[in-house]
């Protein structure tokens, strides 16, 4: 039987999830594929753990972490074939994600990313090295998770012209906003009842400000298109503005405001760009509620198909990384 | 240069588009995937046509029938390495779409169905035979073509236990249920005017009793799971014995009625039906307007996922299906 070796790092709560699912799946894939799955290591930022013959039920239960065997020795200590790299997006350097990116596929391995920082300032780099050598970056855990949006187009759309794309790619601006509407309130107010209840994080600023829906439309032009974009040039306006009289406008004019990562494609030259639009009751974002999210996709061949929906959870995006992986299989 | 030689049967107005469109995305294939994409042969009901090297443009403009050439002899005067059947969908016998399926499959072609028939009947032993033969059976033109369904479930959502899928698939249906709710009128009247205003045939029983439904759903559910279901066995509702009284209630409840395929998965046992239900204004096919269709699939890991939107036109039919001939091409 084959096997297929595979390696996790940045290994936190996802890399957890990711972990405890693939043992769960390995009967499976041998059965449905014909390949032994083996998770042969993780690492975290100052310690790593081998398992010389795959990852074992014991060990989920206590991890015997070995110091310093982390970054760039990790990858070299052990011979995997895929890559998944689950660490912290560090949006001003690229951090350690941009070590093990450029390391695994400057040495044969398949990468799923779930980080997305790397992803957002050298995407270019990081698609074309993986195209020239012949190996798949696949980014559903760095995109929108269980929303699907690179592979939508490249499978459910192969062989269309892509017109536009746009979509509601972070939960929580999107759970403010209908919060501001439903309640007639601002920004700050609406964040502090979030804040309050647990929703929005201390600091959502990422996500408010644009910068999450940045990074993932970031990601997706660059994978679907020949484009070199980074999160730091893309336009992008978030949503901090936004006053009581803004949606008692919209309001009176049936409209629905949301935070929205777009493409344009025109004449070969292709944009993108974050911004909040007010959607009229027709749109099929107007009633995508709480921390929903949702992408459309104009076509010159099949018309504009949406996809919507999907879990906002570790679990959630654990299972669409190793629906990356599953994929990869598929073509073994 | 690997070839790829296309044979299309059943050859009429999808098949048209068909050929058009893949003469325009040669270059593109070739480029792309380093396969030249040919089309060897095309036939309908009494007559066949050979391209010995392949569709050229004038091709395009006066056809040059042989009479005779059809059935079995046209398959087996050219090699196909991938048969595409677009015929009349016979849901009595399988008609002739059924004795191009199962020649091909038994011949090592890859099949990507348009008509139903055949897979509506005996879908259960054409997925076993493909899969037994390491074969590619594609059926996005014989569900709903532009709304991606089997595929979207195979590989967006790789790897998850699916619980449920229902779906909006028959898009006369869902404009003339639109029009009963809209005009607060019955069957009988919404269909005349549908059919005064040339958007329902003469004779839409196929569609409205249901029957175009099932055809889709029996095939999803025989492609996605291991089941032995026809377009006769399982159960099926249809809506021409609504009456304005009925919309009257549903719209004092705030309910809208979809005629809904549907699949569900319950302890490893998988029931499939067709039925009008009416979903509140909270359900993601409550504003399906038009004849838009949608398809919802609920998951254990990833929650719900709805697809909805994609143009219905040959045009899309086509590009559907060589969606999958692309699809299949990635994999070559």
């Amino acid at each position: 039987m084959k096997t297929l070796n595979v390696a996790i790092t940045g290994f936190g709560n996802v890399g957890s999830h990711i972990a405890q699912l693939l043992w769960q799946r390995q009967a499976t894939y041998r059965e449905r594929y014909g390949v032994d799955v083996r998770l042969v290591g993780v690492c975290r930022s100052r310690a790593g753990i081998l398992y010389a013959h795959g990852l074992q039920a014991a060990d989920l239960v206590s991890p015997n972490w070995t110091e310093g065997l982390t970054g760039e020795a990790f990858l070299q200590a052990l011979q995997a074939d895929v890559l998944i790299e689950t660490g912290t997006s560090d949006f001003q350097t690229g951090g350690m994600g941009l070590v093990y990116l450029r390391h695994a596929l400057r040495h044969n391995m398949q990468v799923i990313a779930v980080s997305k920082g790397a992803l957002a300032l050298h995407g270019r780099e990081l698609f074309d090295t993986a195209k020239q050598a012949g190996l798949s970056l696949l980014v559903s855990g760095a995109t929108a998770a269980a929303l699907p949006t690179v592979d939508f187009v490249q499978r459910q759309l192969a062989g269309c012209e892509v017109l536009a794309i746009e979509g509601i790619f972070t939960g929580t601006a999107n759970f403010i906003l209908n919060q501001m509407m439903h309640a007639g309130i601002g920004f700050d107010e609406a964040l502090q009842q979030a804040q309050a209840d647990g929703i929005a994080e201390a600091d959502s600023s990422f996500d408010t400000d644009g910068w999450d829906t940045a990074a993932k439309i970031t990601i997706i032009a660059n994978a679907l298109f020949n484009t070199d974009l980074t999160i730091h040039t893309i336009a992008r306006a978030g949503m901090a503005h936004l006053q009581a009289a803004d949606m008692a406008a919209w309001r009176a004019q049936g409209l629905m405001p949301r935070l929205i990562g777009h493409i344009t494609v025109q004449d070969g030259k292709v944009s993108a760009g974050v911004a909040v639009r007010a959607v009229d009751a027709e749109h099929v974002f107007y009633r995508v509620n709480g921390k929903n999210k949702a992408m459309q996709v104009v076509t010159r061949e099949m018309g504009a198909l949406c996809v919507q929906g999907g879990a906002s959870s570790p679990q959630a995006t654990a299972a669409a990384t190793l629906k990356d992986l599953e994929n990869l299989l598929k073509q073994a």
